[in-house]
């Protein structure tokens, strides 16, 4: 049996960037009296890319990180490590886990009219076919369409959010799930509410886009009323507070394209150095030289 | 003073991932009976967005992981961690150290007439204006322009090679150096190469590109030469060993495309697990949880 958790500790978020923080924006609009802990792995970004192995370990590491701040929930804002990560971490979790995953397939369900549901993300999430499982048990019905859109991140980070060559990306990758006819499209990954106006053109407006940040905040609206873990409203205000594996700086500089103005906090910088992995693998021990 | 070297050692060749394989390649040309031990860090790449301090201390953890091979030398494929971490990297390897900026610096001098000169690279290798510095002790009268290029990579690792899009990327990030009337433009990233046909388009047939890959290949031979390092034709054929952070397959996969058919060698992933930063960075053992 857990023990009591203090409704008045933080939330801990985390990402691999900055693309958490559009997550970050919307539980601070739906629960105004959480106060949130933030860790982005800028040092190791993007996971999109990566191994299943790979972001299981750098997300537990996060998680070891957070659970430091005495969190009373993990809000896994990456949809890479909601889709590969999540068994590994509710595994060693002690604090309930929140993924972006069931949250945007919930929110799917409850818009689609046509059963015809498209899904974009990471070649991570696309790959691991998390959306089509997790929709599959709500309804095995749907007809999903999922593309993996691994530019859009870059376009995003370069800040070319409406410019002629991100909609020629956008038209290119959209193709497959317009010509399937869906009526929802999941926007899997932080990043891509960023791109919302472009994706909506592509798609036209019958196509009713799911942000999956947004759906996250109402998992954890859920989950705070389900177990009266809200913090009372203040006074004090909730206190935030940002932590990234690298650049500091450029993460203060690029939050405001994500969070707005209107949300403050301290960013700090964290130090993941003097990682001796290169003398543990030695070749020589192994008899390889 | 150092110890005689074997010639029968290999050279060891360090990138963020698979890009290094340019540079692999090259000097496979020119030095046919190298050995080389390759280091890609696939976990953690790109380098060409993060911070010197951790592009630095990625970069020693790769040349310690290749030390353990026995190298003779140290190429240092990846243009960022050349642009960031070359002072670093000299001060703590036993070896030799080749990187990629001085021989891009000097093809480019060889090959100048009116001593205007662009540079693309990554964020990082940009920004650290390391060409700017090595071309001016060649030339202080050299006019350089420079351009970051973010996007060009995933370009390359999306396969988007030939593609209506990477020419529209192209065209407005080359720009600057077009309008700048530079006749020789140096590509100071390893992934650039695979787009030489796109990059020659928009700059004209009038403009040479550098390719720092081969530049590093004339500066492996001419260390080789000077010091009497040249390994002995064989028989035996040298053997290659390629090593990665994550996704040995992909990685297997990929080197295709950067290396042709002609070379092959074993691919192994190396497991850079248990990584304790987050217990060693604990906020509460520094009072601020």
């Amino acid at each position: 049996m857990r023990a009591a958790v203090d409704p008045g500790r933080p939330l801990g978020v985390f990402d691999s960037g900055l693309g958490g923080l559009t997550v970050v924006r919307a539980v601070a609009r739906d629960l105004p009296d959480e106060a949130m802990v933030y860790f982005g792995d800028t040092a190791r970004l993007p996971y999109g890319n990566k191994s299943a192995a790979t972001v299981t370990r750098l997300s537990l590491e996060a998680y070891r990180f957070l659970h430091h701040f005495g969190i009373k929930a993990f809000v896994v804002a990456c949809n890479s490590a909601s889709a590969l990560a999540m068994d590994a971490l509710r595994g060693e979790a002690q604090v309930p886990v929140v993924g972006g995953v069931v949250g945007g397939a919930r929110a799917a369900a409850a818009t689609t009219r046509t059963g015809r549901i498209g899904v974009i993300g990471t070649r991570a999430t696309v790959g691991s076919r998390c959306y089509e499982r997790q929709l599959g048990v709500l309804d095995p019905a749907y007809r999903i369409t999922t593309t993996a859109c691994p530019l859009f991140v870059p376009l995003v980070e370069e800040g070319w959010i409406d410019e002629a060559v991100t909609r020629a990306v956008a038209e290119r990758y959209l193709a497959g799930v317009r010509d399937a006819g869906v009526d929802t499209l999941i926007l899997g990954c932080t990043h891509y509410p960023l791109l919302r106006e472009v994706l909506q053109e592509v798609m036209g407006e019958g196509v009713t886009l799911i942000d999956s940040g947004e759906a996250m905040a109402t998992e954890v609206t859920a989950l705070l009323d389900g177990r009266g873990l809200r913090r009372a409203p203040g006074p004090p205000p909730p206190r935030h507070r940002f932590f990234v594996s690298d650049q500091a700086d450029r993460f203060e500089h690029g939050a405001k394209r994500f969070l707005g103005d209107a949300l403050g906090g301290e960013v700090r910088a964290v130090d993941p150095s003097d990682i001796p992995w290169y003398d543990r693998w030695a070749p020589e021990t192994r008899g390889e030289a």
